[in-house]
Formats: C-alpha cells, sequence, structure tokens
C-alpha cells in the first residue's frame, strides 16, 4: 500500500526503517480516535459540499466499519504505511476507490495527528484524575482507621514534634487535590481543536470548524494554524510536567513509607505480600513496589525534560523531531497510572504499629510543647523559654 | 547579635560560611514580606491574648520603622544573623527588649519564610503577567501595521505554504495568551497561608489562622501543615515551570527572528542598534540580543528541572536543602523579566522587508494552491489531484 | 517455578506484575552474559571446593546447553521468574537437582546483574566504537570528494568567512575521535569485577576474585563491595554522559544538513530518497531522517539524566529503584547506533552543490580578507584596517 | 571606550545591558588568563614579522602592567567594555596607540575567550584534583581510626549484613579515585590550543599556531577551526558532567551521613558545631552543612544539563548563547570546591558511636552467615540452607 506522498521513488530502505520507527505500533492507541475524528471530518466535507451524499454515507459507514476492526484487535497497520492516517486513507480507497481519495481534503496529516492526540490525552488525563480520585479516598479511609495515632514527626530527618497519621494522609489527599486542580486546567488548556490548520498555515478553501470543533467535543477552536503546530510539543510538556507534579507527590510518601516501615523507625509495617525478597539474604523483607513508585519519578522527570528539548531552538512549524513524543507521552500515562494504582494498594493493606508510635513520642518530641507550658504558665517569652529549654538539651548532650 | 537557635557553642567557621551561604543577601528581597507579615502576625497574637497591646504598639512600630529603613536601603543583614528571620527578631529585642522576644510565639522560622516566599513570588507573578500583557500589546501592533504582507511559512525548515505575519505575530501572541492562564492558576495555586504551620506540625497554641490569611491577602488557609512543607519545593517547580513555558514560546520566536532575518531568507530586518558586531569581521551585524533570548530559555528549564530535584527521594517535613532554592527562583524572575523585555523591544523596533516576502512566494509555495483548483474547477479527488501536481514537481528535480 | 526468595507466601498480584515490569523481557538481551558468568563462577566454585568435580561438570554441561537454547531463540523468561537469574537456577535445578541448587554460593542476584551488565555495556560501547570508526572513514571518504569546495561560513547563523568541506566534515571526524577517547576511558572505568561482591558487603566464605575477573576478561577486581553496588547507577550515568557527547556532536551536524540544504543556502543537496514528502503539499522534500537523528540527542540527553536521578539522595546498598535503569541504558545503545548508521548513510549519499557554494562567497564574506590586505600591504593596524572595511559596509546599509 | 566592533552607532541602551550582562564582573575571573595568552600572542606576532621588536616590547610591558594591576585589584572591566578582551586592547591603546591597534592581529574574540577559559578550566580541574586527593587522605585517616568498627550496612534502607567502617570509608575513597581519572581525562580532552582559529574559520594570514601552543602550555594545537569552536559549549558540558560525578558520589555519601546519624540508627554522630538549630524547637540538632552537601548536587546536575542544551539544535559556529556558560561553569567550580572542603571537615570531625554499631548487628543481621554455616558444616546445599533459615524468619514474623 503506497503511502500518502508517494512520488515513483524507493525510499532508502535503512532510512524507512529508521523514519517510521515504532509509530505503526504507537498509532494502535491512536487510531480509534483518528477514525473518530475522520468521521467528522467527512461529515464537515459533505456539509460544506466537497463530497456527495452517497459517498459520505460509504465513507462513514466503512469508517465505522474500520472502527469496529480496530475495537475488536483486528486491524494492524502495516510498518510500509508508516501511521494510522495512511492506514485510514488506504483503507477508504481500498474499499471505496474514488472517494476514499478525498478524505483528506481540506487536512494535512499535521492537524489531523494533532486533532487525534488531543483527543485521546484528553481521555488519558481524565482516566488519571478518576485514578487521582481513587487514591484520595483510599486515603480518606487510611486517616479513618489510623488517623488518630500519634507519633514524632521530622524535620532535616531528625525527630521534631508530635504529628498523627490523619495529618500525614491527608497531607497527600490534599496535594493531589492541587494535582487535579493542574490537570483541570491542562485539560482546558489543550481543548482546542486544531483540524483545519493543514500544516500549520491553514487549507486554500472554506471549511467549518466550529462544526468540526463541536462534534468532538473540543470547547473551542485553535483559530491560529501556527499556533496551532507550535502548540504541539508544548501541551506535551505541559502534560508531562502535570503528571510530574503527581509523580513528585508519590515519590515523596513513598520515601515516607520507605522511611517510616524501617524496622529501626517501625510506624508503619508493610505486609509481607507487598514485599519481596533477597536471594542470597534469607531474612529479608524489602519494599521493592514502593522503592519502583518512587523510582518512577525519575523517569517521568527525565520524560518531562524531553519534550521540553525536543522543539528548542528550533523555529515554529511542524518538524519531524515531535514524532518522538508520542510513545513519550504515552509511555509516561501508562507510568502513573501504574504509580497510582500500586500507591492505592499499598494504603490500602499498609498498617500501623501503634506500640512503636507511642515509643517515638519521647520527652524531646515534646520540647516545644515544653516552650509553651513555660510561656503560659510561667509568663515568660518565647525566646526566653525557649532558651530555658535548649539549656537542658545542650547539658543532656555534655 | 545571635542566632535564634544559639545553645552556648560556636558553630565552625566554615560550616558557619557554608550554610548562611548567600542568604543574609537573598532575603534582602524577602524582607518586606517578611516584616509585612511580621506585623499581621502580631496583630493575631495580641487578638488571641498573647501580646499585651502596648507591647503589640511597640513592635507593630517598630516593625514599621523597620520597613522604612529597608525601603529606604538602610538596612542591612549581618552575615552572622543568616537570614530575615533573626535579622527581625534581632532588631525588635536590641530595640524593645522583653517585647521583642515574644514575636516569634506561634510560628518557626519553616512557616514565616514560606509566607514571606508566597508573597513575593505572588507578587513577582503578577509582575510576570503585566509585562506579558504589555507584550501582546506589542505583538498587536506590529500585526496590526506588518500583518497583511505575506511570506512563505516553513514546515521541517522548508518553504511550505504562504503565511502572513499577523498570522505570525498572534500565534505569540496567543500563545502568551496561555501562558498567562497558567501563571493566574499557579498564583491561585500558592494563594494559601502557611503561618501558623510552624515547622510542619503546628504550634501546640490557639491561634487564628483565617484572620492572618484575610490580612495578609491569601485567598484561603492552607490547613495542613505537613503538606505546608510538602509544597514548598513542590510550588517552586510549579513556579518555574510556568515561566519555563513562557520561555519556551519566547525561544520559538527568538529562533524565528533569527532565521527570517537571514539576508538569505530576509523577511525581517533587525535595525543596527539592536545588533551587536564582530572584533574580528567588519561586515558582521549579529542578533546577539535575540540570541540571548534564546539561551535564557535553557536556563530556566534548567531551575526549573533543579527545583524538581532538591527534594527528590527525600521524606516529608523541611530540609535544609531547600533553601537552594529561593535564590534559584529570585533568578529566573529576573531572567524572564528580561527576555520579556528585550522581546518587546525587539517587537517595536523590528522591520519586515516586503519585497524579499514577496519573492519567497515562488510556484512551488503555490504547489498546495494548486492542487485545491484542480479540485475546485476540475472535480479531482484530493489524491488524484495531489498526485497530478506532485508528478510536476519530481519531473523539476530531474 | 519458584523466585530464588520464595518463602511460602503469595505475591499481590498487582504488586507482581509491577515489580516484575518488563525485567523478563529486558533480561533477554542480559542472560548470555549472566550464563557465561554463572560458568566462570562455577569454576571457582569448583577450584574452592565448594562444588564437587562431577557436580562442576553437569552444571557447566547444562549451563552450555542453555546458552545454546538462548542464541538460537529458544529459551524464554517466564514472568512469574522475574529475571535471567531466577531462570538460570530454576533451569539448573529443574535438570540437575541438588547440584543446581548450589550455583549461588557466593553470590547474589546484586553482584550477578552487575556482572553481566557490566559484559554486556562492555561489548556495546566497543560495538558503538565500531560505529564511529565507520562514520569516521566514511567522513574522510566526504572530505576526500568534496573537500576542496568552498562556501561561505556562519557565526551567530550569519555569514562571516570563507570555509569548505574538509574544514567542515573533519570537524565532524575530530569531534567523533574525542568521544572515542571518552569511551575507551568509560570503557575502562567499568572494567572492574564486581563478582563476589554479594549484596554489597561481601560472601563470609573464602572465593577466588581475582580467577572470576581474569576468566571474564575484566582488567581488574572492583574490591570494595559497597563500592561495587554504588557505582552501578554511577557507571549507567557515566556511561550514558558518553553516548550523549557522541549524539551532541550528531545534533551540530544534523542541524547543519538541515539549513544547508534549505534551498535559500543550498550548499548541500538530500538525494530524494532519504527525503519524505507531505500529505498534503506536494512540492515537499523534508529532511524527516536528518531531523530525527537530530530529535534522538533529545532522548539521550534525558535518558541521561534519568540514570543521574535515578540514585539521588539514596542512602548507600542496592535499592530496587536501580532495576529501571537496565531498559533506559539498552534502548539507549540501540538509538545511538541507529543515529551513526543513519548519519553514515546520509554522509554517503549527500551531494555537494558548487555553484550555490560558489555563489555564496560574495564580497561581504571576503570583507576580513580585506582588512589583512590592507594590513599587509599598506602597513594599516589590524584595528584601523577594519575600521576602513567596517566603514564601507556601514555606508553600504545606509 | 569603544568596543572593539563600534562603527559609529549607539547600542540601544536596554539592549547593550542585556548583552553586556554579566560578563564584565565575569571576566575578572578570566583576565589573567587573557592577558597571558595575549603576551604569547605578541610574541607569536614578532615572530612572524607581524610586530617589530620595539612594538613587542612596549607591549609586552604594558601587558605585564595590567596583570599586576589585575592581580592586585587594581583593575576593573568597565561595563561599556563588554569584557576582558576588550578591556585589554583599550588599555594598549590607550597607553601605546598604534602599537596597541595591532594586538588584535591573526585573532578574534572567539579563539581568545577560547584560550583564556581552556587556561582557567584546566587550572580549575586540577584545583578540583588537588581537593579530591585532600578528602581521600582524610578518608583515609577516618577508615584507619574507625575502620574496624562494625555495623549492620544496608540495602532497600533495610538491614542486610555485617559491614565496617573501613568498607564505607574506602567505598568513597575508591568512588573518588575513578572521578580523578575521569578528571585527568577531561583536562587531557580539553588540552588543546585553539588560538589561532579566529572566528571558526581560521586567520588569513600565516601564524605559529605550534609556538603559541607550546608557550601556553597546551599539549597540542586543536586545529580544526570549526570544531574548536563546537567544541566551546561540548567541553563545558564535559566538564560539568566530570563534576557532576563528584558530586554525585559526595551526595550518595551525605545522605548516608544523614542516615547513620539518625538517633534511631545512631551509627554516627555529628559534633554539634557542625550543626544548627530550630528557631522553635529547642532540643534540636540538625545537620544543615551535610543537607547542604546533599543539595548542591542538583545544583550542579541541574548546570550540566543547561551546558547540554545551550547549543542544542544549533548550526556549527559560534552563537551568543554561549555567553551564558561562562558563569554557569564558575559557579560550578565553586561549589563544587565548597562541597569538597565541607565534607572533609565533616570526615575529620565527625565521630563513631561503637555501642549503637554493636548493637545493630542483630541476629538477623547474620542470617546469611547463618546460611554459610549450614552450607560449610551440614553440607547443605545453598538454596536448601537459604530455605532453612528463611523460615525461621518466616515463623518469627507470624
Amino acid at each position: 500500500m503506497p503511502k500518502l506522498w508517494e512520488k515513483g521513488y524507493d525510499l532508502d530502505s535503512l532510512i524507512e526503517e529508521f523514519t517510521v520507527g515504532e509509530d505503526y505500533l504507537v498509532d494502535m492507541k491512536l487510531i480509534k480516535y483518528d477514525v473518530k475524528a475522520s468521521i467528522v471530518h467527512a461529515e464537515m466535507l459533505e456539509k460544506m459540499g466537497y463530497l456527495e451524499r452517497h459517498e459520505f454515507i460509504k465513507i462513514k459507514e466503512a469508517l465505522e466499519e474500520l472502527l469496529t476492526l480496530v475495537e475488536s484487535g483486528k486491524f494492524c497497520i502495516d510498518p510500509e504505511e508508516e501511521d494510522s492516517h495512511t492506514a485510514i486513507e488506504n483503507f477508504l480507497v481500498q474499499k471505496l476507490g474514488e472517494a476514499g481519495k478525498k478524505i483528506h481534503t481540506a487536512r494535512s496529516r499535521n492537524d489531523q495527528v494533532l486533532t487525534a492526540l488531543r483527543l485521546l490525552y484528553k481521555d488519558e488525563l481524565k482516566d488519571v484524575c478518576r485514578h487521582l480520585k481513587g487514591l484520595r479516598s483510599v486515603l480518606r479511609n487510611f486517616a479513618k482507621k489510623y488517623g488518630h495515632i500519634k507519633f514524632a514527626g521530622f524535620t532535616h530527618t531528625r525527630k521534631a514534634m508530635p504529628a498523627n497519621f490523619r495529618m500525614w494522609g491527608m497531607a497527600l489527599c490534599d496535594a493531589l487535590k492541587d494535582d487535579e486542580i493542574m490537570i483541570n486546567l491542562t485539560i482546558r488548556l489543550i481543548d482546542q481543536s486544531p483540524l483545519g490548520t493543514g500544516a500549520g498555515y491553514g487549507v486554500p478553501i472554506k471549511i467549518d470548524r466550529n462544526y468540526i470543533a463541536n462534534r468532538l467535543g473540543f470547547s473551542k477552536v485553535q483559530r491560529n494554524p501556527i499556533y496551532s503546530q507550535n502548540s504541539r510539543a508544548k501541551f506535551d510538556y505541559l502534560i508531562l510536567h502535570c503528571l510530574s507534579q503527581v509523580s513528585y507527590d508519590l515519590n515523596r510518601f513513598a520515601s515516607d513509607i520507605i522511611f517510616f516501615s524501617l524496622p529501626d523507625i517501625g510506624y508503619l509495617i508493610i505486609p509481607e505480600n507487598l514485599c519481596t525478597g533477597s536471594s542470597i539474604m534469607p531474612q529479608k523483607m524489602n519494599p521493592d513496589p514502593v522503592e519502583l513508585v518512587r523510582a518512577y519519578h525519575s523517569r517521568i522527570i527525565s520524560k518531562a525534560l524531553e519534550s521540553a528539548l525536543i522543539s528548542m531552538n528550533l523555529i515554529s512549524g511542524y518538524h519531524r523531531d515531535m514524532q518522538l513524543l508520542k510513545i513519550t507521552v504515552l509511555e509516561t500515562f501508562k507510568d502513573i497510572k501504574d504509580m497510582l494504582r500500586v500507591t492505592c494498594r499499598i494504603f490500602e493493606k499498609i498498617q500501623v504499629n501503634g506500640n512503636k508510635c507511642k515509643e517515638s513520642l519521647t520527652e524531646e518530641v515534646m520540647a516545644t510543647q515544653e516552650v509553651y507550658r513555660l510561656l503560659m504558665e510561667k509568663g515568660m517569652s518565647f525566646r526566653d523559654a525557649y532558651r530555658v529549654v535548649a539549656e537542658k538539651y545542650g547539658s543532656d548532650r555534655k
């Protein structure tokens, strides 16, 4: 099957393999959205008179058939076809002949892929929000169950003042609430329909971009065609940044869990079926899944960076460089959802060791309370009371 | 003058120099906000009965005097005092004796610095928005003046289809509008009052956090003390990300300007008083300021990354590591405002070379229009019309 | 088949899937080295008396059989087995019973994986060197063929002074020579045998680490067991940095090729079978493979960063976080070799347009030569001669 | 005083301020090397006949006078002069008239700054090596003093097997040895004389580059002028990477020290004069300097990244973007030396708590030894012995 731009010469085979890369596989995630947008695109073409009614009906039926094939796993993109856009047009041409050759009227692969990606990314971001809500609910349950138990909180990795598990669990819950706000804003920012901007300079015939935007559920049209293309990697960077804010919070709490479940601290107990062992040390119960949650953050930070770099110092307009980000963004969605799912499981199963928590509340953890007792009962100024108590600990050290 | 935590031993002098670092200088940016928050804090302390009326009045007067000294450049933080928080308490103690020792009641340096930073960052973000609005207005003027002039737009750094300077100028304008939305959200997210969360575990006496939040103009109280501390570097990362979205757009257009003003392209003319020369080549007129705008993006991306790394894999609660971010964030605010100011100047002064633009619109740039002519006039399908035109260019190449 | 650390409980299935991740696939790249190191490990065990002669012979035969299965693609690691280390022990136990249970004597998976990775990475680095040598040879041919052709070189993306294609091609050649030096040093640094360091604290029986190192071709033993573990991610970071130095150079020259083959510059011609087209613009010949070479650098830089982050702020000793780097490093080896292969092809096929090069050598490009003519012939000082020539260009602009 | 490229127009004042930036301050670090290289450059000019003997003598004397002024702190670069290169030429012209105007013969600021930077960076790298040697000597003393004390080593932040302080201290020592090898290679790679490559395309008169290289102590001439310019940011990236390998190791051991000095672990005691306190909690002794050592690694990693980004996707030849890296590299040298100095102090002062170490060696830490006891004494296979011991710990948990 031909490529869309084929012009009677054969691409060097090494170059062909390199440029296609894994696109034909990656696009299997995308093709569903590409087909749906193609149906709406065809509707618009008919509405504007670029397709006859009967052509449109055949195209729509064929695309719906393709959608069924895709959804039932019976369709594959041939590496020679490069991408889902080519696969769709070839499918239509093979099936319908002339009518199929009209589907690309008033569009370019540039706006086509951008449209499909935005639809996919909006769905993925909403899915992340669902996972966030799920984890927040788990955290509220955790806080209900263990929230009353007090333990010595840390600053500078040193015992500081009394905390409790409600304060700790809800700290993550509040953090994720802020992340949800960020993600919702991101959804709102990317919710702009680029279809009709062609290769970044519009198309030279009259089209109805509002119609397309409405039918595809976009809240507005992204008018400027240059900005549409320029916003591709920029929005990828924004999306990955958002996800890195989530992984930021999960990294912090994974670190807490590893630390709090250290036998020497002992506040938390990770049940054995969440732990793995060592091939050499028989006594070991290692918090591997928690460590991996922690580590995924490095990966996500790096991928967010990659999305910022890909178009650095480049001029406006599409460059093939952007292609690399499809897989980067999709992998990151998988990673963040895995992190969220595993963190949920951990918070569902983790146990608090009340005795160890109680033991942690030594006299020194109460030193600040002692300062305030002096202040309230003896009428000392804060700084004088502080110094009186400090002296005691100073002499203890000697 | 003593440090707040002094306990009768001398810090190793190398260690002292290293831990203080440049804080005593950096905090000169901060102290204004720190004093203002201290006044409100004192109000609350009086309201709750921790300060006598007469003590409060003396403290308030002293803090206002300090504010005047700061604003008139007559106050310096002594390196031995470490930071603005210590300088403020020492000033009060030296001036008022006992009453001064009460100012730290119900607060820690941790929530104090966080409060001052948030107030400062909110102001800085609003200032960036003002600069964005200014640049957007310059861009609209540019589009008005030159917008009608057409030129060959590029994809893959190759001539593609006709564009015009309205489309180009407004592409940046639209991008900056999206950035403004991001910055406004960021302001909203960080607009939470942390004062009263102490060192991350609250304070053991009753205080009125709502009162403080209202008086300082925060839209809400950040209830959770652990999240308050954890959000410190997280919000820095969010802020720097936002600024990197702005620098992202400016980097793109700086690249465009450098490319479009290449004599071989020639769409744009950078006037000589925005250019610098070479020490060896007498003919050279180099776009140095545009190159530096482009380069600042690398710096901002790197600083955004630094803010993500600083707390990676650390447990909840304050760590001294955070200290490094104060200077990082402040430098980035300076950088982004310099970039915006210089970009404004460039767009005010840059000229369009109408002749070169016209010359760029060669037949090949019209190839897509030719496809659509065949489609509209001859009733050919898009793909057939595309192939007819493609053949012509194919044979041209041979 | 059991995991090595199995202790009679079932791992939570979500957690199992998450912790194994893609290790069972990634390790298919590793298992060859793991088996080879296991044979040498068994030799040492026999030598030290931990294996009977007959046990050793059976183990060696079984491992050689496994190697054959692996090399002929007839062996797969079961996801339940987690990794190649488990697969190897299980294979031996299933085949040999008791003797198989002895293979893990005096080792841990920690030093086992490190050994296999080092052997693999040494081979991969040498393979990169072979690719570098190949490209350098292509560059010398390019320089021989086109080296004499002069063109206007650029500074600040502005025409500067005459250059030629020998200077340009050999600039990449020299850069790659420096990269080779770096890679060879990296090979030398990682060429330390970690086998016998166990889980990072040695093994409590007497072993012969020199024997193992010699037989595996390591140039020395990495004595310190803590450093052995700590150097895992550190050496990954070093390796990826080296590869990013190579991609740095390729990125630079990909950018040059895209720029020099701009029709408006026209020094270089990319033949059509290295170009792809547009789905909408029939005239387009886009340098997609060169753009992808350019873009891979962003990916490699990001992956190098990931390797630096993974162990940031962690204490000494193995953490499961490291697991993520196996795939990261292996993907980067694939990426860099693809970049090198494609860059070779490009330099083999690219053509120089002598006419366009000649046209680029306008009078202004000769301005510096004119300065030196005044200096040599008229005896003017450099700065005076510079100003005389500069004045001419200044008045040209007016 | 004029700029070198002045041509009778005034630079826009905002643009002037922006392009000069902090160069006139940064270059005060550089000017010493710039003057020294200028003396050698003048020698070569005389040797080749471009300077009369008497001109050369006057120039040399003037440059030596300038060097004295610089070294005694009596010379400042005027912001209007932009950089040290301009300041030097202006100094000579003001002092000597005509002869001074000849100093720039056969050079450009591009190769001039590169030469001065290389000389500076070589010195700085050697200084880092001296600091590394110093720390390694401190570590050997530490190992001598405390090396025999055993404690429970960790994997996955869980007690694993017995370690001792010799193993731990020497792990850092060995790591720094590898870093030294890296730094020495880096010195060797950058030890190429770029003087004479002009603005990246050579100079159009005959010069003796070998003479210059020898006299400046470079081990070879960097022949290719394009590679000379391209290697500027590339070598900065290499240098910063090297420094990040050092900070990598220091970050790891700072993390260890913070963890090992946790009262709950207690292996190490940080003496109070290396600790700072809290403004609210009187009992606190915080490891602030160790935390800052840890945090500097984030900064260095970010700066190394910045150096990789600055020239990403740019074509060959100098761009003003490079200017930003001067301050970045210099700041990083300061940072790494501060880290090394403070780490030295910490290892000189830190104490080992023998009792806590002894207590850490619980039965479970000896589980692996127990496995090997069964293996040696009872002749069990490793895996069977492992399972026997594992069972014990399994039932303990129940």
